[in-house]
Order: structure tokens, then C-alpha cells, then sequence
């Protein structure tokens, strides 16, 4: 038995999300990476996410778990999978686990990115990629309100209605601003999880925030009254990138993962005449 | 009479190129846009495209001119268009210019990229926006290349076969290597013209060098015997941009086009609780 831990990246805008579903209910990432796991280790493989990502949403390193009798190595699996994979998803890094591992429960932390497009104009080269929020915003007043989100916090007033959980009682290690280039300012939160839809909501306050329509003071008496109703719109899902998980434990690398080396199959194919 | 000269934004994956073509045969650039420039300006628009790109390619400075009876300011058409184009295609600038300005004919020089992926995996969030070759090329090699490239020459070896055009000379002006980020070698080429898949086949016989199948040193042999099929493959049509087309006359500027600024619309639109 081994126990494999991978890293993925994955372009959302053709997945109906991360989670397997009935086949009628439309394509997962879950469902493409079992598919094409279960054949390269010829028995059926279930695979645990470190969590789900909505329909749209992107990743750069989503990391998954599963256990395989197949004695297959890391860096076969990885060549194996990409070639079954389709062109919108692929495995980016993959190592042997121990046992225990498992890229939900096994998780210290998470890293989200969120881009926002502040050309002038739409970019058809951004579509699906990042929310156009325009040039207008005043990101001197959301940097103001980003020290409000640290720390440990009920975010009740950025979880999406309806959702079912436990306690909605998350910590917030880090919230900054970059820019990452093509016009783009970039949202980074690291926290210990996050709630469904709660990074898209905060996207959301930080915008009407940027217009003027709340001022950054008000964030933490909104985090406060814990009140979805009271906290903005919720950001599309273009914009939202799973950027990496961070494990602690168990003696895997808290690093970033080690690529797989391995030459491209089939340039050849691809080149035309 | 007004003559308008616009600037374009396409994401080219889901067009079948640039020129309009029998409503069967796909989906085009040049297609949407006379669609929405006729109804913004009240008549059938004729547009003219600097030069077609092909199915897959995309731009990021394509120009265009078209002359319209409607009195409509630049900004009124690029807010009215962008409204009316599907998400992978904007006017990105406009601007009124002089009646006898083409955008082909008055174009001075073309500048195209051509993106390569170097990733040692490959990278779904480049799916269609570069060519993925991996780690192993040799750049330096490469860049020995380039300059064989430069100046005045008959280009008929990276023609595509069965095109017909008087002469196969062009210049060029400008080629050069660059690095933008995300694991990218980014090719850049300003010249006077390009033939059909002409940037392609550079590309591909780029890779060619790069892989260590010809040295840099054989260009210009490759170049003067003017044969496609000595000149390698031509590279997919995922990596390849148009930049930016380049016009020294009629007092338009050879600088950036200005942005036409404008607030995006429908952003609380598209704001979901």
C-alpha cells in the first residue's frame, strides 16, 4: 500500500468544481483525476482533496491524497496521469506519503489568491481569469482594511447561505496586495481554511470598499454582526486561484513541492506542417 | 464620413481566425465585430483587419479601420461595442483618423509574440496561450539564431505551402528573446510583414535549434535554399500573439494607443449573493 500525496493545477472555467458528482450533474476535477488514476494504477482509485473549490475556480497547487496497491513511483504516476488527463488540469508534483497522510485532515493552512482587473477596458485575454473591477477603485483605502481580516475571527458574515458547517470560526495568518503584472492586483489570504465562498465574499466587501460604498473602518463591526445579508456581494468565481496548501506534519515539505522532471510527450505530434 | 481606427483584444481559442468567413465555416473575429459595430452605428460596417490571424491565435494590439456614417465618438464605440462583443474579443482604444487611413495598407510593421512554455510539467493555466517544450532547449543556441533572421530576405522557407502571394520578401526589423514570467520564453519579431504561418514556422525551427537538431549557424542556409520542407515544423497556433501593428503616417501615433477610459459596466451585474 502506498500513499501518494499530488499537487495539481487546474484551469476551473470548464469544471463544474472540484467535487465528484452524479455524471449527469457535469465534469469535475475529482472525477477526471480518479478516472485517469484508476487506470494508471488498474484498480479503482479514490482521491481526497484538501478541499473543494466551486465551479470556475482555478489552482495552482490544489493538493489531493489517495491511497494505491499499484507499485507504481511518483514520477510514474505523474507522467502516467498527464497523459490521460485532459488539457485543463494536470498533476504538478507528486511524492510518496506515509500512511496517515491525507491532504484534507493533514492540512496547517491554505493560500488563495484572488485577481482583480483594474485596466480601463475588458481584457479578453483576463476573461475567466480575474474580475474586471476597472481602473476606479481606491486600493489605498483596501489596504487599509486588510489588517482587520488577521487573526481568529467568527466570518459568518462572509459564508455563503445556506452552507452547513460547524463552527464558522477561521484565523487569517496573512492578507496582502501585489502586482503580479497584465494589470492585475492580486488579493493573497492565508488562513487555517476557509469558509465556501468566504474568500469571493471578502473580494466582495474589499470592492465596495475600493468604490467608496463602505469605509475600511467598517470591516470589523461587519466581521462582527456575522450577518451574510450586511457584507457586499459576493465576487465571481473568475477571479479565485487555490494558490497552494501547506502541511506541517508527517515530514512532508512545508516548501514548496519538488516538480517531477520529465521531459513533454508528444511536441512532435502537436507541430504542423 | 468618419474613418475609425481600433485596437483589439482577442483570446483566439475559440475563434476560427480573423476573417469573416461563410456562417458554417465558424465563428470569427472580424464576424462578431462587424456584427456589433453595424448595429452601433445604424448601417452595415465593413471592416479591415491590418492582416488575418488564424484560428487559435490571439492579439493583443490587432488593428482594424472601418468607415461609418453614424456621428458616434471613439469612446461612444468602444463602450457600445464592448457591450455587444462576446467576452473573448474588446476594442481596446479607438480613435477618428484621416479618410484615407487602411489598416493594412498604412501599416508600417507588425510586431508578433510567440510565447514557449518551459515548465517541466505541463501547465494548464497556458493551456492554449503558449507552446509547451519543456525544460531541455537550449536557449543560448537560440539566441544565436536570431540574428540570421534580421533584414531584408526571401522568407519562402517558412511559407506556408499553397500560399499564394506575389513575393515572399519581407524585413525584419526586431527579433528578440524575453522572459515574462510564468515560466515563459516569450520570441518577439517586428517586421515589415508576415507571411501565412510565417511566425510559426521561425518558431518551430527555433525549437528545432533549441532541441539541438540543427545548429544556429544553419539558418541562413535554411533561409537561402527558400524550401518549407527543409525548415522544420510549424509551431501550434496557442503560443502565438499579435502585439502590435505599428503606423508612422498620416499622424497617427506610433506610440501606445491611448485607452479610451470608461468605467467597466455591469460589474454589480455580475455580483452573485
Amino acid at each position: 500500500m502506498n500513499n501518494f500525496k499530488i499537487t495539481l493545477e487546474y484551469d476551473g472555467r470548464d469544471f463544474a468544481g472540484w467535487q465528484r458528482q452524479s455524471e449527469t450533474a457535469g465534469r469535475t476535477v475529482q472525477g477526471v483525476l480518479e478516472e485517469a488514476l484508476s487506470r494508471i494504477c488498474a484498480h479503482r482509485v479514490m482521491v481526497h482533496g484538501s478541499g473543494r473549490t466551486d465551479a470556475g475556480v482555478h489552482a495552482r497547487g490544489q493538493v489531493a491524497s489517495f491511497v494505491t496497491e499499484s507499485a507504481r513511483t511518483a514520477a510514474q504516476i505523474v507522467q502516467g496521469a498527464n497523459c490521460l488527463l485532459p488539457p485543463d488540469v494536470a498533476i504538478i508534483a507528486a511524492e510518496a506519503a506515509p500512511l496517515d497522510f491525507h491532504a484534507r485532515f493533514s492540512a496547517a493552512s491554505k493560500v488563495y489568491d484572488y485577481d482583480f482587473s483594474i485596466s480601463p477596458v475588458r481584457k479578453p485575454l483576463l476573461n475567466k481569469r480575474a474580475w474586471w473591477v476597472g481602473p476606479g477603485l481606491d486600493w489605498a483605502e483596501i489596504e487599509k482594511a486588510l489588517p482587520h481580516l488577521l487573526g481568529e475571527h467568527d466570518f459568518a458574515a462572509f459564508q455563503s447561505t445556506g452552507s452547513e458547517t460547524k463552527s464558522s470560526v477561521r484565523t487569517i495568518y496573512r492578507a496582502e496586495m501585489s502586482e503580479p503584472g497584465q494589470g492585475l492586483k492580486r488579493l493573497t489570504l492565508e488562513g487555517s481554511g476557509f469558509l465556501r465562498h468566504m474568500v469571493r465574499a471578502i473580494a466582495g466587501i474589499l470592492a465596495e470598499i475600493g468604490r467608496g460604498r463602505r469605509p475600511a473602518a467598517a470591516l470589523p463591526e461587519i466581521i462582527a454582526r456575522a450577518d451574510r445579508s450586511l457584507s457586499g456581494p459576493t465576487a465571481p468565481p473568475d477571479g479565485l486561484y487555490l494558490a497552494r496548501v501547506i502541511y506541517e506534519a508527517e515530514g512532508l515539505s512545508n516548501s514548496k513541492p519538488i516538480e517531477s522532471f520529465h521531459a513533454p510527450q508528444g511536441n512532435r505530434l502537436k507541430a504542423q506542417r
